[in-house]
């Protein structure tokens, strides 16, 4: 997007030189990096193909001729060499002339044949070492242009919500639903929507990632909604459910309950507490209701370039939460033969207290 | 899908069978499938997360509880195993106690981590080896089920695509051109785009891969469409370029080249033929112009469920067609400083004729 090229040079730079820090302290002169997310990250190209090196002091971009023209414009100041064919060998053989004895590699993401492709062709001149999380950790705190991007995403995420709120009705279309809000999110900006949009609606509603089908929506059900756009390669993530007529009390009872809970996780979203212990916070919530049983998933996942990314708001990640990263906050309960409810934000951990990104209302939920 | 249903069981136990016979040739008792697609393709579970065990006479599947009643409900007959955190691990297990002295798994998809993973869970109580391309192979040849649901993807992105031309006019934004289209695919059943559809204009036309931006198109620019929906799992691509005003003679005539190359290619389409060879008709048809130099990617690619699959229609590619296999065929130019043409179809291999499944106009290209 244009907005960011600005900035770019800099921003990647300083990426850069922190994952360089990184590596110095591993010892490893160079590193193959192969998400393309995390090539995103470092020098600013975007594309369906690549391999970046980062050591030696500089950092190299191999592309194939597809993407020439695009990643030397979307990544100044990096070399970009243009492959036709074998991006890896291409690695191989910079990492040899080189006389690297030793590179690290993102176990993460290499597949297994890549790793036999890239070691076949350093004719045993190098030694490969998996290095995972390198440049994930490096991302877990969000610069201001990163914010900036997501909180736009949320924003946009959130107008797609309530202006096709008016049209969730008995018998229309779960697809055709989606397909309003995807369309409103790219009107407003986005590039598309970060995941397919899910609305899930009665029974359907019980399965935590059901696809958005064919079913009409019906009077007396519950239906989720969980979508998120995208926008200059980040994304936001929301999740609100509604019901269609009068709630029974018990239903109605449940929601109060998924509400709070989520408002205890949002509360607990401050830098320094431990991850596990945010989903304790929305367990216990439910637990005191006894609805915990029904909470079949984790509490939350950090937001970013990826849709799910560190850190993980779950019962066993007892890493801490750190100011300026993004996580989301979504319990929900599901009963087979009833449905579901979510309720799910976008939430910035800011320095003195979370701020919610995406703060379409969750009272409103009863359509009649 | 509801409409795959009702043929689900047979179609997904005669492609394990398929793979159960390589797997036997190979003597491998096991093998760990990861590939979402290829579980997908061999069990009909769709989820975001899962593992696959076939072997020993029956196919596992592990999934977290987010979708443990999906997987249930999409692969009938499968045993369905529900399993909080640690897929790898609880597959490992299960291959210790089954005695699997050794289990073949996906080097193309499995990443060194998981490796590592799964063989530090394996106690030495197995061997993994990696076996790549198994399941893509058999994925080559499209059964009718999967032929019907590719025809109807390339239908609605026909549709979709003609819809949306009467808006392609001076003015208009590459990404709300974009919305257009995507929103049109969903109206018409897609569950999405299979890829952010490519809408690119003036000199961004020489970017074979840029994303829509929000420029907006002018009068004398080329634009080019790279589009396709994706319905039941099942993708389509097709590209059109069009031109607003009167193109000069040069470019009348550079259109008209890779017209003609395109159909070369679409005619070279024939079981037993080398896909090198189809590469080559499109390349020696645009080289007696003088414009191979400017044709800088490979003719085409399969698309199943994946937008590109087995078998490359490229210069290196040996491989033979074979009948009831899709794939694309996309010559393009694009030169620096005048923008790119591109004409790509979706063609099913019949085994008489080649059957184009994207017949959109490419004569109707002079919007004036």
């Amino acid at each position: 997007m244009g907005s960011e090229l600005g900035l770019s040079l800099d921003i990647h730079q300083q990426r850069r030189a922190r994952l360089g820090a990184k590596l110095e302290r591993l010892r490893l002169k160079y590193f193959v990096v192969t998400s393309l997310r995390n090539i995103f990250y470092l020098t600013g190209f975007r594309g369906s193909a690549g391999i970046a090196v980062v050591g030696g002091g500089e950092t190299t971009l191999w592309v194939d001729p597809r993407y020439t023209l695009q990643a030397k414009q979307d990544a100044p100041g990096i070399e970009v060499i243009e492959v036709k064919s074998g991006l890896l060998k291409a690695v191989a053989r910079r990492l040899r002339k080189a006389k690297a004895r030793r590179a690290g590699f993102e176990g993460d993401h290499l597949t297994c044949s890549q790793l036999r492709a890239l070691e076949h062709e350093g004719h045993g001149k190098f030694r490969l070492q998996p290095a995972s999380g390198l440049v994930e950790r490096l991302r877990v705190i969000k610069d201001a242009a990163e914010i900036d991007a997501i909180r736009q995403a949320a924003r946009v995420t959130v107008a797609a919500f309530e202006e096709s709120l008016p049209l969730v009705k008995p018998g229309a279309r779960e697809c055709d639903l989606a397909a309003e809000i995807e369309y409103r999110m790219r009107r407003h900006g986005a590039e598309g929507a970060a995941f397919e949009t899910i609305v899930a609606s009665g029974l359907r509603a019980a399965y935590p990632h059901a696809r958005a089908s064919d079913k009409a929506l019906a009077h007396g059900e519950l239906v989720i909604f969980d979508l998120g756009a995208i926008l200059s390669g980040y994304a936001a993530d929301m999740t609100r459910t509604v019901f269609l007529g009068k709630p029974s009390h018990r239903l109605a009872n449940l929601y109060q309950a998924v509400l709070a809970a989520q408002r205890r996780a949002v509360g607990a979203l401050r830098p320094g507490t431990r991850c596990c212990d945010v989903d304790a916070a929305a367990r216990r919530s439910l637990k005191r209701r006894g609805l915990e049983k029904y909470f079949t998933h984790s509490t939350g996942h950090g937001v970013g370039l990826d849709i799910h990314e560190k850190p993980r708001l779950a019962r066993t990640e007892k890493t801490r939460l750190k100011a300026d990263s993004v996580v989301t906050a979504e319990p929900g309960v599901y009963l087979e033969g009833l449905g579901g409810i979510r309720l799910e934000d976008t939430v910035l951990v800011g320095e003195h207290r979370p701020e919610v990104l995406t703060p379409a209302s969750m009272e409103h939920w009863i359509l009649s």
